[in-house]
């Protein structure tokens, strides 16, 4: 019973990740998104475009790392990827949320999760690309459908974008060139985000 | 590329399950939960607590299960199992939601996403069951969480309780067991449920 405890009190903290506030604003372009909806988010385009994968995956693991990958921001925080000193710390501060986080859990359950956080992070696997290709285009999704409103008030340049999209076509090429079709042309058009490339 | 497109638009479309809020408080015990984030909760604790389920699942179908189970509800609304003559018209009007909603996907990939949601609905199968008890395990995780404040402004009794879970131990014996000694006990206790069973 104290296994079982112990994973039910797991579970109760996670509810802290429905409260970290990411930057980009939902289709209704007023509220932000927080961890949870996100990750359910990609979860369910992880069963929808498993097919437009690069390479042949194993959708479960998929799945679960993208249920998964940012529970560490319940202790280490949102770090947006366009705040570089944010960004300096970030790896840091997460492996140090995710040695005080998963050991709550029973041993095995544990290791299980820290070896998906760990696979996903390490972005060399398949399913691990691919899970980071969905983590870049849904929320270029939510940007092209909230009119680009975060890239407006951050005033961001293309070169930004194209930067933290630098590995976006590793897990799929299709849903890269589909982004860039969709999602940022018609925002660089409508001079949302800055062309600063040419 | 039409197909891409379809699909794309179906994951835009279910952005608006994060604004359809239930009866249920976090653990903050101040806001209400929304579909997405109880999807997102369902699906993780459907990966830690699978070994507690009365039979043998295929952890990959209930979690798909689970991350969709409320997607009807974009057009048919949160129907709050409190609400009698809500429940009465809630089969009629969730199936018109899941006839006008799949079909925005291409044929093969509604199809798999319909036979997902009757599956769930019908509570037949091993993992049907057990994404039920789930979907009752949860809400009720955050109700003693919440030190049952959703049970203390209903004035809910422990007979509606109990007819909510009447098939909960169904999917796992021993999570119902569990939510009997640790989410419903102590709020009985401490008045904050109507025991009028005895």
């Amino acid at each position: 019973m104290d296994r079982l405890k112990r994973i039910v009190e797991f579970c109760r903290t996670i509810d802290r990740e429905k409260f970290i506030q990411r930057k980009t604003y939902l289709t209704d372009g007023e509220r932000l998104e927080n961890d949870a909806e996100h990750a359910w988010h990609l979860a369910v385009m992880a069963l929808l475009l498993m097919e437009y994968s690069n390479a042949e995956i194993d959708l479960l693991r998929v799945v679960s790392m993208v249920l998964i990958h940012d529970l560490v921001e319940i202790y280490a925080g949102d770090t947006f990827t366009y705040d570089e000193a944010g960004m300096k710390t970030q790896k840091a501060r997460e492996s140090a949320a995710a040695d005080r986080l998963f050991p709550m859990l029973p041993d095995d359950l544990a290791s299980r999760f820290r070896g998906l956080w760990d696979e996903f992070e390490s972005e060399e696997t398949a399913e691990a690309k691919f899970a980071h290709t969905l983590d870049n285009f849904q929320p270029m999704m939510l940007q092209a459908a909230s009119d680009g409103r975060a890239w407006r008030e951050g005033g961001r340049r293309l070169s930004e974008v194209l930067r933290r999209n630098a590995r976006t076509a590793e897990g799929s090429k299709t849903l890269w060139n589909y982004a860039e079709e969709h999602f940022i042309r018609p925002q660089i058009e409508k001079g949302h985000l800055k062309d600063d490339i040419g």
